[in-house]
């Protein structure tokens, strides 16, 4: 039951030249579904990534973070991604390790590179070691699948608890050069990133040097990822990767020239579709809850209140049953733990409702205009704080009846 | 389905001399029903309360905290309490704060002491005006009601969305003088407590100096009413008081002698005992969790990772289900935000069941042994750092449809 999210036509997501994908249906923890993928990257194409800051994260994130530095500090390129649902390797020691750098090594032979040249990306359940022959047996398969219109695949094939694939594309034109860019990601549960959602991957063929690429994604994802939770749970996985496969040059060679500032700016608008597609996809979710912290003395605190609000089961189980029990929100901005707010000065508005002012209800409050607010799949929570000029938005979702029963039988 | 918990008998709640509780029903929110409650004090009492540390702290609790001070620098004491139930007078500003003194005034006048005299406790509903005028209505029948062998009504009065009230004794002999302890407490969805519980109270018979009263209630919170968590929702209205009416003198005059500590230790029991019937009756339990780190660095530390576990809706939607699937500790472990953990150190343990081992599985693990644990209503999970010699407890229950479903219609 997403909010307000379809399935997106094959054709609108681009091709990004320079950049192929292919699936296998490698049985990892489920039949007959798509449960592998390869991206096999142009060797002009540079890779940007962060990641979680779960201090259990998994084997293949700890690869991932140190191949990136590897390659990048004796000046080779990343030559392949691969991802595996089913299986996240993590919490399996030294063994998931092994297990992560074998699975690397024979993508890396089957494409002619060094295995410090793959990254691997694992989802699913955590202290079950990975099934590495089935996935052996799949990479062949995945390669052989290889192409570059293959997105829609791709997005299916990073599915966990997904209801629907999450891939978008946009298009822009810079210096008269027309330049694409398609991401996809997967997660809606365990979804409160900490630099990265479960698993993201975006895609430009602009040409775009590493350096300026990470300083790209460590912006756009401040704005998108990182203002996303459903169950407050951060995973151990989190990863989200930008590629530039190096095909259209548009002149970016720093992060201060206006083409930089116009890419930027579409890479966080992508991010955000994508991120947002989470929370819509959100394990039971029923609506889409919009969390804007204003007046505040700076953007973090702004979203640590905005956070303790979009984390509250209180107030996630008042919007699943459209009960406009607003101080449920007062209390959880009041133990956000900012020591010296004044509640004297904050005002609470949903959508143009105006619920709370100066700490105490709005004595033009009606518990109807509450009601038809809180009847609606999409909702607008603003709070204002009469403190500064920071604000901050987090994304969220109600919690329902369904979020428990598809987390009390994930594994079964 | 509050877990292994039932109605005390009225006959094993004893009596504290000093003490009187008188009931009334007087219609906040639901007919027919014990929802006002005055306690009256002997002269002789001191009295020490600790109380929610969220922002949006009620009226009540401001006039409490006020009050508390005001007397004890004035050199005069609290003669009476009352709690009203339905209704949290939170969220409600200035107006709020009227009609606390309004009604506080009115029990005043019956009992012939000061307003101030008076501390006001306030449950139920946030944002909502206080209903003054059934609260003074109600107050002259609960006032013909005060007498001491009054426990089980007086924990029946101040129930919210508890099924069960929660109460309980314990006597000692200290110098061949026999002290008694009695309390009660209610709360049992916006539990986790930041100083206290939603509203307790325990009163001993014993006579204790206001200061050493303070320093005994506080040491006894951090060791109960501070570890427990039901859904991570710091509530407006929190407050625990620890009342000793002076009858029993056994010599306490500071922190120091042995009867201080004989006397803390069992405060410490009560206050535990009562803060776990908090979560064995939290919203839609079915499971009593225990969650122990040991060997962190600080109590600090443990405590942090505990509360991480605890409040991880995947984890207890696991414990819903008694599924297993406990890579879902390592993962809330993992973002509990101890920065230098070094997980391969780490060890889980389920009851007697050796889980992980130095971060990854153990390989003797079997899927039966974690089964067969988890279909238990009461469980430790115990969690070993390797990092040091301090340790920490806190207690949780599940994530049930049950606490979905309590929370979606909580005002209707």
């Amino acid at each position: 039951m997403a909010v307000n999210l379809s399935v997106p036509m094959a054709s609108e997501l681009k091709p990004v030249l320079g950049l192929d994908l292919g699936y296998a249906k490698a049985n990892i923890k489920k039949e007959d579904r798509k449960d592998l993928l390869v991206m096999r990257l142009a060797p002009s194409a540079t890779v940007a990534g962060v990641f979680t800051k779960n201090r259990f994260c998994a084997a293949p994130v700890q690869i991932c973070k140190s191949n990136l530095e590897k390659t990048h500090a004796e000046g080779k390129k990343i030559c392949a991604l691969m991802v595996n649902t089913g299986n996240a390797n993590a919490g399996t020691g030294e063994a998931g390790y092994r297990d992560a750098v074998e699975t690397s090594a024979a993508l890396a032979k089957l494409l002619g590179c060094n295995p410090e040249q793959v990254l691997p990306f694992s989802t699913g359940v955590i202290l079950e070691p990975l099934p590495v022959d089935k996935i052996l047996a799949g990479l062949p398969v995945a390669v052989a699948d290889l192409k570059a219109d293959n997105w829609l695949n791709a997005a299916e094939a990073i599915m966990t608890t997904d209801t629907i694939p999450k891939a978008a594309s946009r298009t822009l034109v810079i210096d008269g050069k027309t330049v694409t860019i398609t991401g996809m990601c997967k997660g809606s549960g365990m979804i409160k990133p900490n630099m990265a959602t479960m698993l993201g991957f975006m895609a430009t063929d602009a040409a775009i040097p590493r350096d300026v690429l990470d300083a790209m994604l460590r912006s756009a994802v401040e704005k998108s990822f990182n203002c996303i939770t459903v169950d407050g749970d951060t995973s151990t996985n989190d990863s989200l990767i930008l590629i530039a496969t190096g095909k259209v040059d548009i002149g970016i060679t720093d992060t201060q020239s206006v083409n930089y500032r116009k890419m930027r700016d579409a890479v966080t608008g992508l991010a955000q579709e994508l991120s947002q597609k989470i929370v819509r996809d959100g394990e039971g979710a029923s609506k889409f809850i919009t969390i804007v912290v204003e007046e505040g003395r700076s953007e973090e605190e702004c979203r640590q209140i905005a956070y303790s609000v979009a984390q509250s089961p209180l107030v996630k189980t008042a919007f699943f049953a459209s009960d406009p029990n607003l101080g449920r929100i007062l209390a959880a901005i009041g133990y956000a733990g900012i020591e010296d707010l004044d509640v004297d000065k904050l005002n609470l508005y949903l959508d143009d409702v105006w619920v709370a002012k100066n700490g105490g209800r709005n004595p033009a409050y009606l518990e109807e205009d509450g009601q038809r607010v809180m009847k609606k799949k999409e909702i607008l929570v603003r709070i204002t704080l009469a403190r500064g000029n920071a604000s901050s938005t987090v994304w969220t979702c109600d919690l329902s009846h369904d979020y428990v029963s598809i987390n009390a039988d994930y594994r079964s």
